[in-house]
């Protein structure tokens, strides 16, 4: 029976909350683990997660709450990550149980830094599991909207269509309708380059830019996704499904994104630096482009925006120029 | 010589009043024609539109503005209409000069309700017009922008590129970026479909609907309108284009669209009339809806959303209802 498939989720973050409060509708028991012990009691004490989706309630009877990975994993026999990709390898070398047999999905949108690989390559290319075993859950969706139960859609990909389905059946719910598919790469690409041009969004913005030339940007955004993948992974799929062009959506149109108030803020003359101080958050998007960029020096797709951003950000480029030039390459 | 080229520009709406300001910016002079006496005499005196972008200053030893539509069109040979397709009828019942050999550019983003047909069809059907003689401007383009000279990027559609080439030559400058492309049905129909998906983005934001549907919402739209747009006229396009999918962006996540608007306060409970009224300015989507909805009945596209907004306005659906069954079509 599905009630004996045991889930974990690996993450204290707002999107684990979300995760967290989706699978509690499905189930009578789920693991959760994070870090931080403070959050861990006042869970316990209070039903809610003191620093993200706090409005969110849940029936703690059915939280496993542990900060140690371990016994969430060794739990589980799906395990959802959902933290930042660049603490996932220091968590990862917590681990003393194996990861064999489990089903490992990921809810992270990114580059692993560490091997600049994506996070399903990451675990099949350095904890060996087979990709039958590995899936992905991508938006759109922002886990502010799961906790005020506003209508989303997920996008759950694996290659065994029966996983997908297993973890489908467990985050649907009034407020959440899920589809499947079976690209892992093309879905786990799309969520990790929707961050550059969320990151290529706010720069526009803090330019001066107007919204005009915005939707230029995006229009121009999802052609070369679709190129950057198709090279990646070549298979049929339609670039205009949720998955992909929906999650760019609701990244770039989001003043909410990190990325997007990363962007932002370069465009406005912050240094890297400064930005990443200011906001004292991860953008995802960061990493991302630098992997992206590194990657395409083998593929060749042509990536303007790509190209722009990584040239802001990691060649000390003045962004305004490099948007003058960008603006006379897209159509 | 280009600069022998004679172009009008009819109507004294903000879109119009962009197209005399591009066009400014590359000819000596140019013909305007609009109704209103009054905001003529003000242009002349005081240099600006009063009603739409007053922001914008003209040269206005370059226009030779005039009430009289013959006038205007005698003395071009490209004319671009920009009004609303509700009066364009009405004001080609004026002619008393003749069409023939002109060449007539659409700035009209919708259906023309007399006769159901997009303005290039109607030209060609009504006016014997010649395809070869009949062209599309098309956005993504908020006319405030042009007025704020933010960036923005037209597109110019003409069976005969010579043709586009022109137009496009004549609105280009420092802040305008234009293509050209042959597909004068296509652009026109995205033109005036764009505007059903933004009431129906309004409709989901007055229903309470939040971004992560928004972006499902656009995602899903855009598949529609290709789907939609290959029954009309098979060819090869990308849809996501900027004048397909730029056009629908920029519409679709715009807080000043007019059919957003409309939408949004059908979402909120207004009746069709009281929305309306209270707006006291046309939503092209409202007549683009009817004619679209129609045309289908025998093209057979499968377009839930177009079905949907129909059902809201013109069998008087409950958006709440019509919507809820709509989600679940989406994906």
């Amino acid at each position: 029976m599905a009630e004996s498939i045991k889930f974990a989720v690996i993450g204290g973050g707002s999107w684990a909350t979300a995760i967290a409060k989706m699978l509690c509708v499905n189930l009578t028991e789920i693991s959760w683990y994070m870090r931080n012990d403070a959050a861990i009691e006042h869970i316990k004490t209070y039903k809610h997660n003191p620093n993200y989706l706090s409005s969110v309630e849940f029936d703690t009877k059915k939280l496993k709450l542990t900060n140690d990975i371990n016994e969430a994993i060794a739990y589980a026999d799906y395990i959802i990550f959902a933290i930042p990709s660049a603490f996932l390898d220091g968590e990862l070398e917590k681990l003393t149980v194996s990861l064999e047999n489990k089903i490992i999905f990921s809810a992270i949108k990114g580059i692993v830094p560490e091997t600049s690989l994506i996070v399903g390559e990451h675990f099949h290319v350095k904890y060996d599991i087979p990709y039958y075993n590995i899936g992905v859950i991508t938006g759109p969706c922002h886990a502010e909207e799961v906790a005020m139960e506003r209508l989303s859609y997920l996008t759950i990909a694996c290659g065994d269509e029966e996983k997908a389905k297993v973890v489908a059946k467990n985050l649907s719910g009034n407020y959440i309708k899920t589809k499947i598919t079976d690209d892992i790469i093309g879905t786990e690409y799309a969520a990790m380059l929707k961050n550059i041009y969320a990151i290529a969004a706010g720069m526009a913005h803090g330019l001066g830019y107007g919204d005009n030339f915005q939707s230029v940007l995006m229009s121009n955004g999802i052609r070369e996704m679709k190129k950057f993948i198709k090279k990646v992974h070549k298979m049929k799929r339609n670039i205009n499904d949720s998955a992909y062009l929906g999650d760019l959506l609701v990244t770039g149109y989001s003043v909410f994104s990190r990325n997007r108030m990363f962007g932002n803020m370069i465009g406005k003359g912050y240094t890297v630096k400064a930005a990443m101080m200011e906001m004292s958050m991860v953008a995802e998007g960061y990493y991302a482009v630098k992997s992206a960029y590194k990657l395409n020096q083998g593929y060749g797709a042509k990536t303007p925006i790509i190209d722009a951003v990584y040239n802001i950000l990691y060649d000390g480029q003045d962004a305004k120029t490099v948007f003058k030039k960008l603006t006379d390459k897209l159509d």
